[in-house]
């Protein structure tokens, strides 16, 4: 099964929590037991699982990478947005989730988390179960 | 076929070869061919793939994140142990292993490596292998 | 379905677009649906899905990560590689691609690179493809 999300950010850099749409994916598919990709098809863009309950995490997580990728470093891609390209190679463009009685079988904490680096841009997402 | 394993680290910083555990709930499982998953349900620990032969590559590994992801650094997440949350998502909350033959297909030197970024603490992993 | 692919690297940080071979291999294997495994079974190399468009893009993140991890720090492991290891643990060792009609469902900017931080070397990659 493969669905498609649609995202719309709003800054240049912003971590958004998709875990609840996900989350409904998973159960629409309905299978008990599997996993899911969840899967960005862009390159200055990716997809993590980290801490949803408090959303300074993810703030965090954002500012220590605009630190240490700097914008006004020299670089080779004349676009300029090397930077969002170094940080979504870092992060990665995609996550697996563990599916178990037919729920995504996160940690407690966790949360799945579009991760945006050169917005503000209309985003998407693939999301494939493998039962 | 989904396991569970624990884990108790020791230290704050604490990469742990796990190898021999995850190629033991591989040959439980008794698939020939297949991908193995595995997945760290918390949001301060990660799961690496990398050298097993010399211990201190794991400890290089580590004490390059430390230095990397400062402890004294302002963070907005009050609990302040946001560095552990940044080493992460570097590294990832999860691996996959191919399988062959019924056994992991690592390379030589390659191990499965549990990493610990806030401990020490009682871990769990999860190991979702797919025939 | 797995196989295996051999690349010859010819310099120390090289990162390598091998998307056509990772295309062929998933035509060849004439799944309609499904997911790839691209997997590096080294220690000091690593998979990246990212920009193939524009080859700048590639460098600029093989010097970023160059720049990042010095290689005169002293390490605790003795053959010298530990820059090599922790940029193939930052990038992580495999990347997925969704298959969708019997092809890879890359973003139309995206490429699949084989990531050399200890070459030159003859290196294997393994792909495995999961209907």
């Amino acid at each position: 099964m493969i669905r498609e999300i649609t995202i719309s950010t709003r800054k240049q850099t912003e971590l958004i929590d998709i875990s609840p749409r996900i989350g409904r994916l998973i159960a629409e598919a309905g299978f008990a037991e599997g996993v899911c990709l969840v899967y960005s098809p862009h390159t200055t863009a990716a997809l993590m699982i980290n801490e949803r309950a408090d959303p300074a995490v993810a703030r965090d997580i954002g500012d220590f990478l605009e630190e240490a990728i700097p914008e006004r470093r020299d670089w080779a891609h004349v676009e300029g947005n090397s930077p969002a390209h170094v940080k979504a190679a870092l992060i990665g463009e995609s996550v697996w989730i563990p599916i178990a009685d037919g729920r995504p079988l996160l940690g407690i904490w966790q949360g799945v988390f579009f991760c945006e680096f050169d917005g503000p841009r209309t985003r998407r997402v693939v999301v494939r179960i493998v039962p």
